[in-house]
C-alpha cells in the first residue's frame, strides 16, 4: 500500500470546515481502494496566524511542505488582513516556488446541477481550462510614484517567458491529444499588444507539433461571452494567469456557482509538491455557520486521486457527489437545505452504497 | 434647427453596410425631431486604406476629425491586417487622442430578446458599465527581449493615473446619482497588486463625496461569474481598461449577443469629438451577406443623440427596436431569418407608426 504524505493548510473562514469533510470522504475512499493512504500534517498558516505572528506562515514554511508530495488547501483570506497581504505571503509563493505552473480547473456540470444557462442540459458542459500559474500578470513587480499624490502614477508589469508560455501550452496540447483534440487560447492580442502577439506566435508554434488538434485563438473578451453563449464548444482552453483566473470564475458561474469549482495547481514534472484547492474562496460571511459547500472540497480531493494516478478512486468518488446532488442532498448555496455535514455524510453513504 | 457635424468611418466588413443602415434611421429620426440634423463626412480609413497606403488613416488623420462634434464608427479589422495594427492604427489612438476616458456600455435586455439565462425576464438586466478608456492595461507599453529565443522575455505595462483613475471613477458616481444609487466597482488587488489596490484607494476616497450611493467592490474573477449568476443587481459598474472590455462582452452575451451592444467613447468635456461604435467587431465571415444585425449600430446611434442632449428621440429610438424585436424581426444571429435591411425597413415603419 502506497503512504502518500500530504500537508494541509485549512486556512481561513470555511476553509478548515470543508478541508475536515473532504478528509473523511477522502479517507473513507483510501479504506475502500486499499492500494493507497494519506498521511496529513496539519499547519495552521493563514490570516489568523499573521494577526499573530505578522506573516503568513513561518520563514521556513515551504522548506518544510517540501517534504510532501501535496498540498491540500482550504482558502485563504480574511479581514482585516488585506487580500494583498494574504496571497502574497501564502498561497502564491506556493504556487511559485513549487513551479506549479499548471492550473488545471475542469469546467463540467455535475449530473443533479442546473446550469443557470436555458439551452444547457447535465453532462452538456464539460472541458477543461488549462491556468498558466507562475508568471504573466502576476508578476509581482511593478510600483508607485509620487504616491498619494494629484501627480501620482503607479505601473503594473505583466512578465511573459518563452520557457513559461511553452511548457503550459505544450502542457494543454498533450491533455488535448488524451480527450477531444481540440485547443482553445485565450489572447488580447489587439489591446495588449506585446505580451498577447508573443502569446499567440508561442501558441501557433507548439502547435505545429500537433496537426491532428484542432486549435482556435479568441480574445478573452470574445471568449468569456462564448463560456456564456456556447460553453459545450470547448475540449481544453489555455490562458494566461489572469486570464484563466477570470475564466474558471466564469466556468464556476455556469456550472452551478463556484462552491462546487475544484483547482489544482500541478508541478507536472513532480519535482515539487503539487496543491489542490477549490475556487471558492474563505466566504468570512458563513463561516462557522455549518451551511457551507463542501463538494468544491471534495472534487479537489479527486483532483488529488487523479495526479496520484488513482482514477478509478478518482471516478468513483464524483459519481458519489453526483449521486448525492441527484439526491437533493445540497447546501444553501445550490438552493437546499442542507448543512455541511449532510452533504458529506450522504457523500459517504453514496460510497459505500 | 441645429446641424451636428459628424465623421463617419464605416470601416471593415460589416461596418459599412451597418452604418449605411443606421444614417437611414437616424435621417429619419431628424427628420421627426425637427429640432436637429446630422451632416455627415464619410472616410474610407479602414485595412482596406491600410493595404493601399500603409496606414489606417492620413497622418493629419486626428486634425481633420477635430473639426466635428462626433464620430459614428461602424467596426475595423480585416484580415491579413494584424489586429493590434489596425487597432493601434485608428481606433485607440481616437479614443486616447481626443481624451474619450468614458467608454460607455449599456447592458439593458431589450424586451422582444430572450436572455440565455434561464431564470431573467425583459427589463430585469438594465445597468451600465463605465469603462477607463484612455489608460491602464492598453498602454501601448513593454517590450520583447531576446526575441525569438527561448531566453525570450516579453513585458507589458499597465499604467494608472490618479488623475485618469479619478475621473472616471467620478463619472460613473455622478451617473449613480441620477440613477439607482449604486456603484460596482472592479478590482483584482489580490493578484494585480500595485494597480488595483491604487485603484481601490482612488475609488473609496471619491465614494467619500458620495455618502447616499451604495459602493461594492468585487474581483473581476467574481464579478464575471456574478454577470452571469446575479445580472439584476447592478446600476453602474465602473471597470479599468481590460476588465471593462470583458465585462461588456459578457454584458453582452447574457443580453442577447454582442450584435446588439451599443457603446459610446466619450469626452464629458466636449473638449474633443466623442466617437459612437458598437460593441461588436467587423465578422469578416458574414461580411457582405445582407444578414449583419443592424441593432449594435442604430442603438449606438442612440447614445449619439443622448449625448447631444436629444433625450425623447434617444427614447423614440429605442421604443422603435424594441418594437421592432417584439414583432419578430430578427437576422440570424438572433435565430431570425430577416436581412439587415428587413430589420432597418422596419424600425423605421415603427418609428413612424
Ligand atoms: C478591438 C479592441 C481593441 C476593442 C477593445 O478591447 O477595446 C474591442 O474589444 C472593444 O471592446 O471595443
Ligand atoms: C485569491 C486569488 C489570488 C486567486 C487568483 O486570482 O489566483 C483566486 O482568485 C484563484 O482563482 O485561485
Amino acid at each position: 500500500m502506497r503512504i502518500i504524505p500530504v500537508a494541509l493548510i485549512p486556512g481561513d473562514g470555511i476553509g478548515p470546515e470543508v478541508v475536515a469533510e473532504a478528509q473523511r470522504v477522502l479517507d473513507q475512499v483510501a479504506r475502500m481502494s486499499g492500494r493507497f493512504r494519506f498521511q496529513y500534517r496539519s499547519f495552521d498558516w493563514s490570516c489568523q496566524y499573521y494577526l499573530a505572528h505578522g506573516k503568513m506562515m513561518p520563514d521556513d514554511g515551504l522548506k518544510i511542505l517540501q517534504d510532501f508530495e501535496a498540498i491540500f488547501l482550504g482558502a485563504v483570506g480574511f479581514p482585516p488582513v488585506p487580500d494583498h497581504v494574504s496571497l502574497w505571503g501564502l498561497l502564491l509563493p506556493i504556487r511559485r516556488e513549487f513551479d506549479q505552473y499548471v492550473n488545471l480547473r475542469p469546467v463540467k456540470l455535475l449530473r443533479g446541477i442546473e446550469s443557470p444557462l436555458r439551452e444547457v442540459a447535465p453532462g452538456e458542459i464539460d472541458f477543461i481550462v488549462i491556468r498558466e500559474n507562475t508568471e504573466g500578470e502576476y508578476s509581482n513587480s511593478g510600483g508607485r510614484l509620487r504616491q498619494g499624490t494629484p501627480q501620482e502614477v503607479v505601473v503594473q508589469n505583466a512578465v511573459f517567458t518563452r520557457y513559461g508560455t511553452e511548457r503550459v501550452i505544450r502542457y494543454a496540447f498533450e491533455r488535448a491529444v488524451h480527450s477531444r483534440q481540440h485547443v482553445t487560447s485565450a489572447t488580447k492580442s489587439n489591446g495588449l499588444n506585446f505580451s498577447m502577439p508573443f502569446w499567440d506566435e508561442v501558441f501557433r508554434s507548439v502547435g505545429q507539433a500537433y496537426p491532428q488538434v484542432k486549435q482556435e485563438l479568441y480574445h478573452i473578451d470574445a471568449l468569456a461571452a462564448y463560456f456564456v453563449t456556447r460553453p459545450k464548444s470547448f475540449d481544453v482552453v489555455v490562458a494566461s494567469n489572469l486570464f484563466g483566473d477570470i475564466l474558471t470564475d466564469l466556468g464556476g458561474a455556469i456550472t452551478g456557482g463556484i462552491g462546487i469549482a475544484p483547482s489544482a495547481n500541478i508541478n507536472p514534472e513532480k519535482r515539487y509538491p503539487s496543491m489542490f484547492e477549490p475556487v471558492h474562496g474563505s466566504a468570512p460571511d458563513i463561516a462557522g455557520r455549518g451551511i457551507a459547500n463542501p463538494i468544491g472540497q471534495i472534487w479537489t480531493g479527486a483532483l488529488m486521486l487523479e495526479h496520484f494516478g488513482l482514477m478509478a478512486e478518482a471516478e468513483l468518488l464524483i459519481d458519489a457527489i453526483e449521486a448525492t446532488l441527484l439526491d437533493g442532498v445540497k447546501t444553501p448555496d445550490l438552493g437546499g437545505r442542507h448543512t455541511t455535514r449532510d452533504v458529506t455524510d450522504h457523500i459517504i453513504q453514496r460510497l459505500t452504497a
